[in-house]
């Protein structure tokens, strides 16, 4: 049971923190609009898949269910190569660039002190540009907050994986902005 | 030196980083705004007092000093009760109130899992309300974001104390939202 007393018909984990709260559920959910969605060079795919290995890593099954399954819906290789990925991201079939900001997100999570020179030329040596480094590490720093918001208020998280379909589908198709209204 | 190239002439710590990116500066100011000043049952240098204990916890120098000085500007007792307060809560001239959300937050600093019910019902018998307990629990984790951001980034942070003053006094005269801009 959650923390707060969440109204009825609010939907589960962070969007219905979003609702409950949508002064701070707006900035919440425009920051997560820019940062997963906002065209880029770096795919939606590819960055929902930092935020859901980020959120493995903080242990928020909420939100790793949520972008790994938003990661997988979107990835020309679905679920399969996600999943490979969050198993392990150095053998995964995936660019070296993305392991380079994996390997940068992965240190943020831990304390933004832990991101160095080495990691941050190796994502430039496999051709991150400024901005991706920038976002790389403002979704991990994102989802640190988010996964202990989650977890702080103890959010009602659906247990079945496939509840987290339909969710996914919906912010792929109307974007987070709904998420909060 | 910061990870990406900031302008010349931007300003340091999480402000800079802010107006490099205002895309993501946006939300981030308009979520500071409302967590840390928008009117509220619990007082600006209160809150702003929860965001410079987790900040002193993640060892996040930049935020520590900006939002300790917000506070201190901001606090009827100042500096001297804010100092207090940051050495050991608990012995601070502090409400059980404060105190009991001050726990939660350095729950959350850790992870979201570690707000348990009892710190919860304590702050609640301390005459805590839902949306306190909420903003407690939303400002910690929005400063696990705000401090690996930071660090992560290797934002300039100036060394000395009182460079933090003539920022502070900004914030509390002009808003978060001019940080972005």
């Amino acid at each position: 049971m959650p923390h707060v007393t969440i109204p009825a018909g609010l939907p589960p984990g962070v969007p219905g923190l979003m609702q409950y709260r949508p002064e701070t559920g707006r900035p919440l959910s425009s920051l997560a609009e820019v940062l997963l969605r906002t065209p880029n060079t770096l795919s939606p795919a590819d960055r929902e898949l930092i935020a859901g290995y980020v959120s493995a890593l903080n242990e928020c099954r909420f939100c790793t269910y949520t972008h790994t399954e938003v990661s997988a819906q979107q990835h020309p290789e679905g679920r399969p190569l996600v999943d490979k990925a969050m198993a392990d991201p150095n053998s995964a079939p995936i660019s070296p660039k993305l392991k380079a900001l994996l390997a940068i997100a992965t240190a943020v999570q831990g304390s933004g002190k832990n991101v160095t020179e080495e990691l941050v030329t190796k994502a430039r040596d496999e051709g991150a540009t400024d901005t991706e480094i920038h976002d790389a590490v403002l979704i991990a720093a994102a989802f640190c907050m988010f996964n202990r918001y989650c977890d702080g208020l103890a959010a009602i998280v659906p247990p079945d994986p496939a509840s987290y379909v339909p969710m996914a589908k919906n912010i792929i198709q109307n974007g987070y902005s709904t998420c909060a209204s």
